[in-house]
């Protein structure tokens, strides 16, 4: 049985996503081979890219204030937020302009295939 | 996308655990096909059954305290404290006598086989 501290994992940077880092809680490092957890942080104002992929998010939104954006719109969500973005959905995680925003992110196991980030008129959404 | 506030989401009774109720937060229901969200509250001095599945649990504690036991001995939990249960590993997770114990478990969506749950002298630990 692994237990730890969330914090004790070095938090690492996320690839086009200035502000925001990302915690392997959970992965194949410890065993988990069919979905893996992750802990989220974004300073105020950062969000992650506008993008998709053939796998599904469950989130928890543990701690700050943001919004999730997605092709039918825009959520605000907060701590006790949950969160299920389908495979192939298009959506990207906002923090408030003056508020951090935490919260943690599951992926199936097989989620480490390319990421679709758009780097057309949607970038920057 | 679904996006709802974690508390919205019913609290059920868990069998065998008094004391104990879980939320369903993210299941077949809504279209997860590899892994599923709960929520689990215990009120303080209750505890889930000492038992073994097939499956793995990763667990992250949002608030209280708590011990999870495990083969291996006790393990102190609390707010950020992440779990990784293996298969077949027998495991309980705890309440704080005097406080209550609140933490996210999922479950691949596999993990839907009959539990074994200790009736022998391991009873109650």
């Amino acid at each position: 049985m692994l237990v730890r501290d969330a914090f004790s994992v070095p938090a690492q940077p996320v690839a086009e996503a200035e502000g925001v880092t990302v915690r392997w809680l959970i992965s194949a490092n410890e065993g988990a081979n069919n979905f893996h957890m992750r802990l989220f942080e974004l300073q105020p104002g950062s969000s992650t890219p506008w993008h998709q992929h053939s796998w599904e998010h469950e989130v928890f939104v543990l701690d700050g204030e943001g919004i999730v954006k997605s092709e039918d719109g825009e959520h605000p969500i907060k701590a006790g937020s949950v969160v299920f973005v389908a495979p192939n959905e298009w959506h990207q995680f906002c923090a408030h302009p003056e508020k951090p925003l935490k919260f943690l992110c599951l992926i199936p196991a097989t989620g480490a295939c390319p990421v679709s980030v758009a780097h057309t008129e949607k970038e920057g959404q």
